[in-house]
């Protein structure tokens, strides 16, 4: 039975992040969301609200389970007993830096993996500050995040 | 019981090769490698020679299995049952041919899913093509590719 | 009034390149497709078929003009008086290759400007060879090329 | 009649920059600099002086208007009824942001293309951080930005 | 005789440094360490413990100086009468900004040349960010940095 | 007293490998230009004419010797008895390929480096099989050849 962490801050989480959930729940037999705690940033959502976005767009996956954590994702990785992190690819600059994350935490932890998925096309170009910036201006994100993300996005904005 | 595919032309397997396929069978349930037959080049190893040279050196790996096939991996896959195609990816040019390979895979068959592995460090440089043109001009390949295979390319261009 | 020549070897045309043809008819006055006649490769499609195809998916667009050319791009683009050379760029590898051949052209003709689409994401994966790959195979094209396309070269296999 | 609009912060515009502009009006009917204020972060030239200075070195040019903007990119080149926002691409880095940003406002407005040109050989290391850094410390910058420009940028950090 | 300058911010200084030291003293008669000093950012160590930690780690190699600098890299590199800059790279994004800074420095002083080293693989995923990082959340350094600077370093982390 | 290498096939010696030459010879006491000897191509200059079109357009740099080679890289630069092996490099793509080379001769001799200039921006795009495809179809060479040679290449598509 292999379980994989799929970590990130999900500032706010979009339809590129859930395909990729979607996928890795397809092929593992447990997935833990791993919500960063990032505390030297200013995040748009607290972690709390950040958490719960994700269980409720993903409430239809049954082997999803959403932590938040501290410290080092191998760390946490270890402590959930994980075999593999999963990692999602849009980009050549994006593949550069999960390379040197992924060799340092193999050599931090040999038998925890790294894998990565290439972002489906139709998502590569979507990211989380995207949505924050677009929606700062009054843009458009529907098309970008799930219906019930894009409704606190905005609600957000309003209120700032 | 997730399986995976991990396809190649193996002409020779090199010890980057070995590493993939010792962390594919450490994450998925079973591993089946496909050796790609392709007419069109002229191979240092025939397609039985390269079968046997992995079954060897994968001798010690329980839940792996060798097959040759012929035509698209993602027929192979498909026929295998397989729920992942398997790659190492070295570099940022072997990522972008990856990468279209995978979003057209996924377009051809939904169901199954294309993951990768960071090559390690260590590994990073080595490919079959180098082998076999180091080879060629008599250097060192022992600290390249496993034992059995060095004795087997070096008695292959002594018969040259 | 500026004219662009939209070149490439179109063996065969698929989705991808039409939505570039498209987008350059909308920016440009006229859109001359220029067809490299290249002597050193065997084409699935003589140059005669390449046109005809590409005649026939492009019919709708009135700003269009097909014509096949021998010798240096940028000698070809002068003679149709272009103020343009269009090229849809899919990756980074892409990328390099196409700047070089820019400013190799800049440096030939000064006054004819080299300019870059991006590949809508959802094409981004498809190449004429890839085409050619999978129906080789027998594998499914209908979704990367026009429906006339398809037809066309599925023939082109059955003869073979 | 297509119009293009060129964006940037151009805090200070460079050699660089004035080679796009130049190229831009060669192929467009009308070319709409518009220079980005951006409020979060600390510019050296307001976005008068800014707007100033590109008058300044763009004087010769027939078909250039300068105008400043605020918010998204996207609906700023609606408002200019534009056809076209241009971009020059330095380098691999630069071309990845760039097509996300192009595949994104692609899909916020259709009707508004994105094109590139590839920045000229010689200023291919040309940006306007370089350039500030290299004022602030006392470093040539008169090969780098136009001669009324490097005027300027010296007088700021004397000032400073 | 040739003098080699090798600049960084060895915040702290890594074996990937240490590496590139000792190949660039096995080239070059004369190596200078140039640390520099730059006031925007908050470092771990100060400028002397940089340094002093530099000292005691390259003590056995009798061809390095080590210095600390303030201003334009090649501004000191002149002062030093130096013939070379060398850098290493681990990536190609770490490429793309070393190509744009060498033809800068190029532009500036044409007799100072920059050299490139590539990381060696065992090293390429190693920075002195990554230790810091990896260091505040108690992570094991040890084999990514000197024994005398992972003693250095946790102490810090202590005090903090 | 350091030894450079510099390797190639010089079908022909382009501007840019002229200005490698130029630089590596101002770093080095001593340049040994490398010429390969590929019996799989059909080059456009015989191995002889490559060495003396080298001999005519470096007869002004006195540090300078051209041979022939045959066989690995590496094992020449040991016969020369070199301390590194100098290469320029173009673009991103250059720059992967030449990494796992170099990592891969370190490994087979480690006392031997490889070291990279950037090629300066005015000949990034310069290349012996650009200069090749343009004089084939009677393009102007002039500009990225020295003279000697391009009346040579001319010549030699006369004969042809």
């Amino acid at each position: 039975m292999a379980t994989a962490v799929y970590p990130g801050s999900f500032d706010p989480i979009t339809l590129g992040h859930l395909d990729i959930i979607k996928r890795t729940a397809a092929v593992f037999d447990k997935v833990i969301i791993g919500v960063l705690i990032n505390k030297s940033k200013q995040p748009l959502f607290s972690i709390e609200e950040r958490v719960d976005l994700i269980k409720e767009v993903t409430r239809d996956i049954p082997n999803v389970e959403i932590l938040s954590f501290n410290g080092l994702l191998i760390d946490f990785s270890d402590r959930m007993k994980a075999d593999v992190i999963v990692r999602g690819i849009r980009a050549v600059s994006d593949f550069e830096y999960e390379l040197m994350m992924a060799q340092t935490n193999k050599q931090l932890k040999a038998n925890i993996e790294t894998m990565f998925f290439a972002t489906s096309a139709e998502y590569s170009f979507v990211s989380s500050s995207m949505i924050r910036e677009l929606a700062a201006f009054g843009g458009d994100i529907t098309q970008f995040v799930p219906e019930e993300v894009s409704k606190r996005v905005y609600e957000k904005f309003k209120q700032v």
